[in-house]
């Protein structure tokens, strides 16, 4: 499973959906923009693991990527709050057995991802946050294995503790 | 159920962390800070609902909210990756039938919050983002109901679709 992410003023939002991708399960990050918006992604895999499992790119055109990975068999969810609610199609996601790529957009996003998305999928019909969103569609595929991801080449891993702060270093 | 949340520089993030408490089933919100930070969260509830459902606050002192939030019977949340992961704490958490304080931090949050806390929980033990931390505790708690919210002073509503936007003006 990939994101592809458009990033908007902020860096920080999409520095949160970009992490959100690597702890949830996913194998790699589509960027629209510019690759200097990824070091920090970068500084986070070298510490806390994830260089191996989760693949960090650019990406001129997103509407080549998405009409590739469709023309290879993959499937396209386009993540909106105008989309059909995770509700109704729970199920019918989980069932998917060839390659998701996730699509989040950041500010409006062009009526041409609605037409060629596979899903346009809501998480509830509100608004709130693309980096919560991409989280609950990610626990809903996973069914909540997510929560227990290691990462082999990690330098740093925490032990979860009911007070304070305890790390193991490599 | 109640957030509390303390700004970095960045006020997107805390956009994103209210309106997820917005969206997801909160009663309201108390910001460590300035007012003006509100304003766009006030805008949302406005156009979207909630101004009766969803109380927005600052408070000059997190710490006396927690410890008064205690002493008048309630229960605080602190999420934080390094706390105990929610997998093991799921049905703990969701048998609390007192009033929550969940606090979400930004950047690095005292000790005092750690050692104050009923539970120090982590929703996975990576870094990842508190506004994809608050998301999934409150989808746990309310287990998916949130997701069919709405508000009874909406002004605008959107009926979700497999193509496009479709929206109820009242």
């Amino acid at each position: 499973m990939r994101i592809g992410h458009r990033p908007k003023r902020d860096v920080r939002v999409t520095t949160h959906v970009a992490l959100v991708a690597r702890a949830f399960g996913c194998s790699g990050f589509f960027l629209e923009g510019d690759d200097g918006y990824l070091n920090s992604i970068r500084g986070i895999l070298r510490k806390w693991g994830g260089a191996e499992d989760f693949e960090l790119e650019t990406v001129k055109s997103p509407r080549s990527l998405v009409k590739s990975w469709r023309r290879d068999g993959g499937v396209v969810i386009h993540l909106t709050m105008y989309g059909v609610n995770i509700i109704d199609k729970e199920s019918a996601i989980r069932e998917i057995d060839r390659p998701i790529l996730i699509v989040v957009g950041a500010g409006k996003v062009s009526r041409w991802y609605y037409e060629n998305a596979d899903y346009n999928i809501a998480i509830g019909n509100q608004p709130h946050s693309e980096v919560a969103a991409l989280a609950i569609l990610l626990d809903r595929i996973y069914m909540g294995r997510e929560l227990g991801i290691d990462f082999g080449d990690a330098r740093i891993r925490i032990l979860g503790t009911e007070r304070g702060k305890r790390v193991l270093r490599a």
